[in-house]
Order: structure tokens, then C-alpha cells, then sequence
């Protein structure tokens, strides 16, 4: 009868999504589901407020200032009048709610935000055009202590803490430590040489040497001076203590290196254990709105996944968008890709579990009213169940259980019911118990 | 320094969103969220298990069948060689999923789904074009038994309970007693014909009468059969009895009316209160694909705001992707606007809570260290706490609790640390309480 209602058109259309875009299985989506909740609840421990802005928002706006590599990747286009762009980060929109909204916060605005972002880039492996991020920043009204720098680190270390995916390290530089290191050696290109910089680890000291000659014109001395600064690593109290050696006169490099002596000085009173954080004078972040602190975070089994979670210090979040000073620092969570590569690299097993049921009621004919107060029962306990209603023979409906790894499965039939006495069956282990409906709860909640 | 980075443009563009869109305040933003996770938490507990379909799909996949206003009103456009469509609710994306996963999926497949979708309509208040949407569907693999039809129900009642904003109603009806009875009266549009029945309550029965003469050429006796069955009402029960005495012969109308009954029977069995749902006739839910029971969700008090929780039953989900037949049942709640209607109605309070924090510690100069690992205490406890690090008067930092609603203070200095019992403040009531650390999280917690 719908098909009649529907018309003629029986043609089947191949199902299918977009090339670099990417959905979940039910045991994979729960997993994914799982970390974004443990990120979330780390957020809001840290008073972090959530803010949820349009994907599409007006491309003048979004795009206020964006130039080259962004604004080739942004997804516009028009509709009806209107010039639309999907957000490709969750900074900008950001700037624009914090300018917009300015008069109904309360600064120092902590603000957190998961959400989509969208980037029409090439796709390859592990890259993706749709993805989530999960943002933290703390805004000040003009200014903002730096000791927020540091409790940005505390929420990094907290969060992949809960995340619980093996151990990591957070690394931490200034960028005007290198910018101040590039005035005092004449560089003019300081964004590039960041960039290039932030590539040492991918491609050798000695490839990012012969490119500031050959692209920069670098003399051997400058370069010289420019990789044994950055190369200076150790304990952080050894670093600080090697770079106010280093003789650089430049000041805004001076104001980096105390800069970083407070931070970590700040990490070091919070608690934070020395084998999380260490000084990294190679991290750049190639961004340019980047005025003071990064961060970078790496799984220090799999440093080939590359920076998990990223950051930094800026003077002047909203400058496009208001003439208020809004200095700021967060960080950001690429959680798709960091999900796919955790799965992929076989660092986190997806498992079997296709579902948050613990509890699966099998009702034989009669007692099905019985089942669902069961369940609900169980339910105001807050432990998901389900009852099998649908027409199938009994080993299907444990079949069903098993499939979607449903840990505890009950058959309700007359004994149960006469005995107030329900028979469990662990999936696992193939074992069963009897209880009464309070044990029940405890087992399950167990 | 970081304007010079980033060069001359000054040129500040006033942050907007586009006509049609919205976001969300503080305080707004938390209630939203609350209400979010409680729809969330009861399709968990029923055991409906998350998917998260990409936003943006090929467009001839999502509109493999769509025409009319649905087409005219998608985000449609084009990027590189890909012609893309930003999904308008989260039907098609589950019909496309299923049909694409179908050898992964495990039947009956409960799934939920909470997410943007986008609709270009012409704005006007109260209408959204980026929307939330919380559905759950409940999908058999060639069959599925009318039972669920049932416990749909009981998951709308245990989700508008757990909402907590009024009284409400649920109301049923099954379109195959609406097909029948258009059958026997020999009308051949009967989409257009559900649709103007549906749109009774808003125009009233003598418009909907004299459009079923004018636009479908029905004569007298045929408009008084039709609108003669489709006025019962009363008890379900009384209803049932009523409909079965109709004198239609058609045997889908038959089939309709045996539906419904069963459906009641389960739904009484099922403890639902009879407050809480009624039988109406007059629901014929326009869309094309519901083939059985349908649903409407009314708010008792603010009828006005129209149904809040819709959906129904179709025989085949999936037919544009596969040759499988998904029969299946759901609904859907619009949750944005429905928080638009409760908030702009007075119905819900947004209140002056615009953060999580229960606790903001506030360290004289030299205690920070204690402050963090006091709130490191806190947050073990799973109760969000934040330290005031930043430079300011006293004043303005009990200023800042206040203005975020902040619930409790606490000043840590060299009493608080020497005598470790600290010196709560409530701000509600400026009641001051000592109390040691362990203290704390209990009246924290309470």
C-alpha cells in the first residue's frame, strides 16, 4: 500500500556517503561517544560553560579575515541572497559570539564547544572533511593572567587523563621566545620560518638547515645559533636555566623565556607530574595568531599520530570582529581524527559492544505487562533495558543479546513470576544466578 | 605585536548570524543542554543505541525521492566535482544508513539520533532553519511486530516525564483507518485529504467541510460519513467500541481500527496513565511513508505551541537504497523549537545559572597551590569547582560568582590552610559555614 502511495519510482539508488567523510558503527560510535563524554565532563569539572554557534554562519563574517590555504578548504555558497559559509574551526566562531555577545558574558569567559567542523581538504588516510573538535579558551577582558596558560595545561593533562589512552606528553613553548630569537637574527619571514620550524620533526634538523639557507638566505652563523637555541631540551628547570644563559639581547625573546619560567613554575605548584609536560623550543604552531604560549600533545607510545591536542596563547581573540582587546588562550581536540587513528593504530579495541543495554527481558507469552514493569524498574535505576517483544524463536532472541553484547539476559515466564525470583543469565560467562528484583538492580549496577 | 603579524587589516566587520539561525546564551545554552541530555539519557535507557551521520551527503543520494517543498528548501550546492545537500531531518540519513550497514546492523535495529538539520525556509518566529532533532526509530528486519508501535508510546511518555515541563498528551491514530475510510468514500487524494484533516484543529471542522466540497468534490453524505467517524472521541476504550460499530466495510479500515485496539491494549498493559494519551482521529501526520499508527505530542497547558513530539509507523523505510523491506516506527521531537516555545512562552525559567561551577575558591596571594588541589579534591568528587587566579579586587571576584550564578565561595588564606577548615559562603543567602575538606563535598553534593 506505500509503495502504491509513493508512486512509480521503484529505482534504487546506490547508498552511499561523500568521499572524506565518515560515520560510525553502533561499537564504534559508542566508544567515540564514550570519549567525547569523558571530554565533555573534564570541560565542565574545569568550569567550562558550553556554547553552541550556527555551522553555517555568513561567509563575510566567517571569512573576515582569512586568506589562502583556509579559504580554498571553506565550503561556501549561496542561498537565496545570502553568501554562506560552514564553520572550518570553532576560534573564529568564537571571536565573532564572544564581539557579538560581549555585553551579556562574564570575563574571564571559560567556554567550551564540540562541535562539527567542515574542510573541503584532498582527502587521505586519517584525514577528514567533517570532523569534531572539542575546544576549550579562557577570554579576559584586556588582560589575562599567565597563570591561566598553565591551568590550560591542567586541563589537558586532566583530560587525557580520563581519556585513558595510554601515556602522553604535553609540550609547551613560547612563540616570543622564537620570535624574539628571529628578530635578533634579522629574519623577516617569521610566520614561514615558524612553519618551516614546526617541520623538524617530520623532515630532520638538516632539511630544515639547508631550506633556511637556500629559502631564507640564512648565514651559517645565524643558523647556528638559531638550532642550538631550539635544540636546548632537558628537565623543564634546566631548559629555563640554559636559555637565560643564551646570549640573545632581544627583548621580546627575554619577556618569552620568563614567560615560560612563570608557567611552568605555575604547572610545576598544580601537580602536575614531570613526565607529562617537558619544554619543546622546536614547537612553533604555525598559526599566526599565536602571541605567547603553545601546546602540543603527544601519546608517547605512538608519537606518529602527531599532536593530539594543540594550542596556544593569543593577545587579541575578535580583533575583525570588535575594537575590544580580548586576550586569550585555549586548545583544541581533533577527536575524529584522533578516534580514527586510536582504532586504526589497534591502540583502543572497538570491541563487540553494540550497545548501553545491560539488561535484555525474554518474556514468554503472558508476561510481557510483567517484563515492562521490570524494565521499568531497572530503568529508574538508571541501567538501560530492553524487553524482546517481536516474534522469534527463544534461541534468536539470546542470539540477539549476544550479537549486540548485551551482558545479563533474563527469561520471564510463570515460575519467575510465582517465585518472585528471576533466573540471569551471564552472556559471558554462560553462568546464571537467581535473584530477587533489589538483587537484580545490585547485580547489574555491579 | 600580534597585529602587526597579521598586517594592515583593521577593518572591523559587525558579528551576525545569518536571518533564520540562532545560538544560544549562557544560561540558555545549560537548560538546553539539560533538557539535551534528558532525552539523550531515556532513549538509552530504552536501549536505542547513537548514530552520527555526516551532515552534508551526495544530493542524488539524500534526494533520491524527494520533490516539492522538501527540495525547494534544501541547502543544495556544489563543491569541486560534488553535488552536496545538507540533510533536512534524520529520516532519510537512517533509511540511507540502514540500507548501506544493513549486513552490520543487528535486528531489530533501535537506533537514536540527536543533530542539526537544515531547512531554508522563510524565517519567522518560532521557525528555525538550523534545528535540532532527537528521533528514535525502531527498525525489523521484514517484519515488526505492532508491540513496538506500543512501546514507542511508553518511551515518548518516559521522555516528556523525564523533560519535566507539564502535563501532555499523547495521541494516537493509524492511518490505515484514515486510507480505509477514503477508500469507502471513494477519495483519490488521500495525501491531500490528510493533510486538510490535518489541519482541522487549526481551521476548524466547517473550513475543512467546505474544502472537502470545493477542492475534492465530495457530496453531503460522503463529508458527514467522513467527519462523523473522525469526530469520535472519548476514552480509548469507548473509541475502540464506537469504531467498531462504524458501518465502513473496507477492510483496511478494518485493519486500521484492529491496530489501533491492539496498540491500546499494550499501551494500558504497559502502565502508561490514561491522562497521558488519548485516541484522536483527526491526526493524519501529512507526510507520505507513515502507513499505520501515527503520533502527536501535545503540552496540556500551551496547546498553542502545536504537537512537540510527532512520528508513526511505515512499512518500508529504505526503499530508495535497497530491495530489503525495513518496516519500521519513530518519532521525532524538534527540540529547538520546542525550547524557543518553552522559553519565550514562560513555560521554563532560564534563570541566572550561567555555568556548572558549584564551587570558585578564591586563594589569597600565595595560596593558588592549596586553591588547585582543593579543586583537584572537588573534581574527583565529579563536582565542577573553579580557582579565581586572575588580578582583581575582592569585590569583583565575588562579583563574578555572583554574575554566573555561581552557588558557593571560598577565600583560602593562612587561617583557612593553618586550621584546615574553610569558610563557605552561599551566595543565595550569604550564610557562611566552616567546614573541613571532607564536609565540603558532602554540601557540595547536597
Amino acid at each position: 500500500m506505500g509503495n502504491k502511495q509513493k508512486g512509480l519510482n521503484t529505482e534504487i539508488v546506490t547508498p552511499s556517503i561523500l568521499p572524506g567523510f565518515i560515520e560510525l558503527l553502533p561499537n564504534e560510535q559508542l566508544l567515540f561517544n564514550e570519549m567525547k563524554d569523558k571530554i565533555r565532563n573534564t570541560f565542565e569539572l574545569f568550569g567550562f560553560i558550553p556554547i553552541d554557534t550556527p555551522v553555517i554562519e555568513k561567509a563575510d563574517v566567517l571569512l573576515a579575515k582569512s586568506g589562502g590555504d583556509t579559504a580554498k578548504q571553506v565550503y561556501r555558497f549561496n542561498k537565496g541572497d545570502n553568501d554562506l559559509a560552514l564553520r572550518f574551526d570553532l576560534t573564529v566562531p568564537l571571536a565573532r559570539f564572544v564581539a557579538q555577545h560581549y555585553n551579556d558574558l562574564i570575563f574571564p569567559f571559560r567556554r567550551y564547544h564540540i562541535g562539527k567542523v567542515y574542510r573541503g581538504e584532498r582527502p587521505q588516510k586519517g584525514r577528514f572533511r567533517e570532523f569534531y573538535q572539542c575546544d576549550i579558551d579562557i577570554i579576559g577582558n584586556e588582560t589575562l593572567d599567565i597563570i591561566n596558560d598553565a591551568e590550560i595545561l591542567v586541563v589537558i593533562y586532566a583530560t587525557f587523563k580520563a581519556l585513558d589512552i595510554g601515556d602522553f606528553t604535553i609540550r609547551i613553548n613560547n612563540r616570543k621566545l622564537l620570535n624574539g630569537l628571529f628578530s635578533e637574527l634579522r629574519i623577516d619571514n617569521k610566520i614561514e620560518v615558524m612553519r618551516l620550524i614546526d617541520k623538524i620533526e617530520k623532515i630532520g634538523a638538516d632539511a630544515v638547515k639547508s631550506e633556511l639557507a637556500s629559502d631564507f638566505g640564512l648565514d651559517e652563523e645565524a643558523i647556528d645559533k638559531l638550532m642550538t637555541v631550539i635544540s636546548i631540551n632537558g628537565k623543564p628547570d634546566d631548559v629555563i636555566e640554559r636559555l637565560e644563559k643564551v646570549e640573545i639581547i632581544d627583548e621580546i625573546f627575554q619577556v618569552g623565556v620568563s614567560e615560560l619560567k612563570e608557567v611552568v613554575s605555575h604547572i610545576k605548584s598544580f601537580g602536575v607530574p614531570e613526565a607529562n609536560y617537558s619544554i619543546d623550543l622546536t614547537i612553533a604552531r604555525g598559526l599566526d595568531y599565536y602571541t605567547g604560549t603553545v601546546y602540543e600533545t603527544n601519546l608517547n607510545d605512538f608519537p606518529s599520530i602527531g599532536s593530539v591536542c594543540s594550542g596556544g596563547r593569543y593577545d587579541n581573540l575578535a580583533q575583525n570582529y570588535t575594537k575590544k582587546k580580548l586576550p586569550g588562550v585555549g586548545i583544541s581536540i581533533g577527536l575524529t581524527r584522533l578516534f580514527y587513528q586510536l582504532v586504526n593504530g589497534g591502540i583502543i579495541e572497538t570491541g563487540n559492544k553494540k550497545t548501553t543495554t545491560k539488561l535484555l527481558l525474554i518474556p514468554m507469552d503472558g508476561y510481557k505487562d510483567y517484563a515492562i514493569n521490570l524494565a521499568t524498574k531497572v530503568r529508574s535505576n538508571q541501567i538501560s533495558c530492553e524487553v524482546f517483544f517481536n516474534d522469534a524463536k527463544l534461541g534468536k532472541k539470546f542470539s540477539y543479546a549476544d550479537k549486540l553484547g548485551i551482558p545479563f539476559v533474563s527469561v520471564i515466564g510463570e515460575d519467575e513470576v510465582k517465585n518472585e525470583q528471576l533466573k540471569i543469565k551471564k552472556m559471558d560467562s554462560g553462568d546464571e544466578i537467581l535473584v530477587d528484583a533489589d538483587k537484580l538492580i545490585e547485580v547489574l549496577k555491579g
